[in-house]
């Protein structure tokens, strides 16, 4: 089977196609295993380094549908879909979230129904969908609130992956990731950010700030667990998922000051590093996701999160500073 | 001021339009009553017989930007959005659909937000965007899921409109209307067109259809409180809504074994002119709606509906029979 993962340049996308090659399977629309004969890699920029015969790059805008029409064929059994504009840059440039997180999955999608094929979609979505007045541990049945656009547009790909699916055009399901916690590199423009970033920097001997209260609770997943889910994710049938394609994915709740607590458990002085200095517009961004949610759906259906913080830390430990 | 209403050729459009021109105002952006100077009505075709010299017809496309432009300007101060492709077509015309429903108030919202001047923008939704396994009564926190595409693209208007107001491009309300009921003329492609069949046909001395099994419950509001609410609801100031900017309308509970025996009591006889035969097309769509949903929130705002389902077949006789 030929399958294609957008945002293929990103840290996930990169994590994950690293994964998929290493396993080299996937379930096919009959549920059994199918070999990966080709892994397209669909990003803005050129996803280089991957030597494996395998890969097929291609360096586009995913609304433009040339480039579409390149990344997903007939042979495209499975799509993750990963590209997206992260939710500070999404508020800062208005136009530029709506393209690539609206119309860009709505072109994605209407690609998939041209072909035909009806291939399984994995749209990840995230816990900016809720805000306002939640409950203390958010529930399948919370209506979605969002309080940025890049959480509106990612509640609208929800919406649209599902009626296309329920139209038969595509196989969708859609995955709401916790917060991933802890990304390897440099800080992004997520809101978010700063939920790896106090861990990552103080690990590698740098300072970093905390824009969010010591109280701030947050809802997080380690890459290693998030890339696990996505394919398990993949894999499961239309008849597992029901009459809603959309699984909240298992987290851990935790606040600013435990992460920080749990860096000093794991790295000792390391700890100190964090400096806290409130940011208005990242608090009231962060501030309006849940800080946990019901997962017993998830957990019904085999996904699995990490089992608390402290092996979030020592997760990115092992698989990111090589110790 | 100038107030644009789409679909203003339409059922609900033309009798709000005559509202207006009757009341002759709208409260402003400071909430002090504006008289309306001008009343644009855009549809896809002329809404003609308005004689009143400050109505201004425009026939066109609801996406076309030079359609849009001519409707909007920065005079424009109220903007009553109800064109729309109903679920029933929307249903068999994916396409056509997306483009009015999703595509239409996109544009719409992307022109105010062009023009710069913040204009009060009441988006007409619908109980399609519920659906699943529902409770009895839905509240205000339970997460819509839509088994339609009309469902899915009134959501995703929902979720536009109140994005746009949060980034303060437009001042939205959203006003999620019960099925109206009784609609006067002939049977149009919404699901729920019977709704108003099974009784405007008896009471016309013809025969009609009731293509939904007997218990099933629908959630109905009569054209005449529909209208005052889409007004009641314009004039809400933007404090009142607070941190939710959709509201569900106050309706009426009833099955439709219900209807007709209020169909008897008003009217005798004519109750016999209704023959039960389901369509499992509509029966899908319709059974996927709620039956009643918590209007609280809405009665505190002041927003009212029927008394009950006799109210509503008496309403009908008084405003379109000339009883």
């Amino acid at each position: 089977m030929q399958v294609l993962v957008t945002g293929g340049a990103g840290f996930l996308g990169r994590r994950l196609a690293a994964r998929l090659l290493e396993r080299g399977f996937l379930a096919g629309a009959d549920g059994r295993q199918q070999p990966i004969e080709r892994l397209v890699l669909l990003d803005v920029v050129a996803a280089d380094g991957f030597a494996d015969p395998r890969v097929q790059v291609i360096a586009g805008d995913i609304t433009d549908p040339a480039v579409l029409a390149q990344a997903i064929g007939a042979e495209t059994m499975a799509i993750f879909h990963l590209a997206a504009i992260v939710s500070g840059q999404a508020e800062a440039d208005f136009d530029l979230g709506m393209r690539i997180n609206l119309d860009g999955p709505r072109r994605l999608l209407d690609r998939c129904r041209a072909v035909g094929h009806r291939p399984r979609v994995v749209f990840t979505s995230s816990v900016a969908v809720y805000g306002g007045d939640l409950p203390a541990e958010v529930q399948d049945d919370t209506a979605v609130r969002p309080q940025s656009s890049y959480g509106a547009q990612k509640a609208i790909g929800e919406l649209l992956l599902t009626d296309y699916s329920r139209k038969g055009f595509v196989d969708g399901r859609v995955l709401r990731l916790p917060t991933i916690s802890v990304r390897p590199g440099r800080p992004n423009k997520a809101a978010s950010s700063f939920a790896s970033g106090i861990i990552r920097e103080p690990l590698n001997g740098e300072a970093a700030v905390c824009p969010v209260p010591p109280a701030t609770r947050l809802w997080l997943l380690s890459p290693r667990k998030a890339i696990e889910a996505l394919i398990a994710g993949h894999d499961l049938s239309a008849e597992q998922l029901g009459d809603s394609r959309t699984i909240n994915l298992p987290g851990v709740s935790v606040s600013a000051a435990d992460m920080v607590a749990a860096l000093a458990r794991v790295a000792g002085e390391a700890a100190a590093r964090v400096r806290w200095e409130e940011d208005a517009a990242i608090t009231r961004i962060v501030g309006s996701w849940p800080g946990a949610w019901n997962t017993s759906r998830a957990e019904a259906l085999g996904l699995s999160g990490d089992q608390d913080f402290d092996a979030i830390v020592r997760a990115y430990v092992e698989d990111d500073l090589g110790a």
